[in-house]
């Protein structure tokens, strides 16, 4: 009867595991609260697998986790993605190495979204971990990354990523403001480096502000 | 014997597990300091399970865990509980769809209390997580967290929330000043999920003030 | 053989597994940095065991605790006690229902006695957990911890003490000056309870007066 | 044939069981973020164990850490060692009763350094913990830790420890700016003391700025 799934369900198996092991590891900081945040991986050329909406992100199983294809519609499930399933495909359908996303709401992303979201862009410079990111050498070198207005309307939510994109600005990981941080890489590791960098480069960058006056 | 109680036993040994977890999971996340805090489940029609007073809250057993009435009296124990329990049964009364409540002294919650006593509310608006709270549909709403005047008289309390509930006003949960939260819901997920909501909410509050130089 | 020495080596054992395990759980807590901080319990009524000088606290065993005389010399071992000896056993004299000293050295601990050093006391009023100190019944009270100047002569530190508790004022905890928190009980839960509302209160103070713009 | 080895292969295994089990410990503070942070041990009068680059520190094995001589080159292996290797030779050749060095990135180590890096230099003064630096037996001392430019050039880098080193100014430890710091001791438990007292001096002083509302 499994044969005629359009995925192969020991490889959906394995990123449910990744999925919830990563899910209990991110809520254990903190990141996860309140049943926010949601998580996913390319699981073949067309589809990817993600987090059920509403679930407790430091308690998943294999159970928490379904297929969708590219456009965010579910596949051989009556379950429903988490709400933010869109901005999670839009990142495999355009960046074609992208193998794994994470969407994570902690304290310091949701405080620097708030802050920044007047500028709509936070800049790094000068930090010896923006070389965590991939394809950056070099603390010398300045890191944009960009602030959304948020909505309800994942549409327009869509349209604000693609139309940076579409302006070839580099972009590695955005904030939507009030809400949390989107981010990506090859596999899992690799997104997991992304966003513990930009946790730790957000953080860094609120505490220097605090401990120089500044206003953003 | 046990036949003749005014409740079902298992039941109680069932909320008393949950209680116990929920109690070493809030400890652990040191929102529970030098035995404050309570919590309770409703028990059925007439009952509620709640902590008995001054326990250590990361380490509940059964034991730590009797029954009372909606009234707060102890019922079939000698057992003393928790100075608030009229607080909680006020809850069980009014809320007839509340299941659990949780009242917790995180620094955050103490804190904030202490800064919104004059003004004798906190606004939320625009932040992503006022989602969390059950019936909130979109962050472009206000979320109104009343903080209440301390006072060791259980009674002045009970009426200052139903003055605010008799007003008519929406009520998730409440600040008493200098000591911490107290919120509810259908069952104890919901609980734990509006405790969260309004922790990260409270920090993201006080840390935008601070960053902002803003005073309340 | 060991019926010769002047304490019952059974009551050290047991003593000696209390304080093992609550030094594991306050160094979990980050309280007792780079192997600082020590802890005793009264042994009977000329003894107390306390740390031995220099390990690490979060990693304590049956070896690392001492029986020291009330004067704090060491008794029927060759090991060194923990430098602030004199201070435990300084409360052991002066308190006889005294059965536990923790002294550890937070940052908050630490930060809040270099504010409050000049004026020598840091005053508590309107918390809530000012009622987690035995005797104290309500929150409208005032509760008062002094701040020692710092000294390598334990002598002075001692005499400082002294003065205090002969002009009658009331002690349950002090800091000396960049260095960290003395507290105790009347057993090893009461001191902890004791340990745990003086940094939440020390933390909200703190908090609070950064929230507020003041300075002490 | 691993006769021919000119190190003992069962002295960097035992080197290699200290590197990971410290890793796991600091990775859990939240000191390694983004695989960021290396770690080495002096193995023989000639050779040092260090960790190979990359790697995610809290989950390092035997095979994570390699053998360099004390010029920073690979011995007997085709792995990569951390990009900072020279950093730790440098301490070997340097310091001859060294036989730990741990480079951490923590965020209050990473914040200090940039807010003291136009001044080179965070002194300390009056902090109890001073005295958990090897050799300093009195808070009435001061403590000097140099904060030094950033660069990608490792040699750059060495010519600055060493031109502070040739001044004859006392060194137990240092910042680079953007970066994380650089400790080292007589072995790891000495080492993991002064990275400790090193990250709660630096977040002590970080606090007390804040809370008197001074600028470095």
């Amino acid at each position: 009867m499994t044969t005629t799934l359009p995925y192969d369900p020991v490889a959906l198996a394995a990123c449910a595991r990744t999925i919830a092991e990563t899910g209990r590891e991110l809520a254990a900081l903190g990141w996860t609260p309140a049943t926010s945040s949601n998580f996913s991986m390319r699981l073949d050329a067309a589809h990817a697998a993600v987090t059920i909406s509403g679930r407790d992100k430091g308690r998943l199983s294999g159970e928490d986790v379904m297929v969708v294809d590219f456009d965010g519609h579910p596949v051989a499930t009556d379950a429903k993605p988490s709400a933010e399933t869109a901005l999670h495909t839009q990142i495999y359908r355009r960046f074609t190495d992208a193998g794994a996303v994470l969407h994570t709401h902690s304290r310091t992303q949701t405080v620097a979204s708030r802050l920044y979201a007047a500028s709509g862009v936070i800049r790094f410079e000068g930090w010896e971990l923006q070389k965590a990111i991939s394809g950056v050498t070099t603390h010398e070198s300045t890191l944009d990354v960009p602030v959304f207005a948020n909505t309800q309307d994942m549409n327009v939510l869509v349209r604000q990523v693609d139309a940076w994109l579409d302006a070839g600005k580099p972009l590695h990981g955005y904030l939507i403001d009030g809400h949390g941080i989107y981010t990506w890489g090859k596999d899992m590791p690799e997104t997991r480096r992304h966003l513990e960098a930009f946790e730790f480069l957000l953080a860094c960058e609120l505490d220097l502000q605090r401990l120089r006056g500044e206003r953003p």
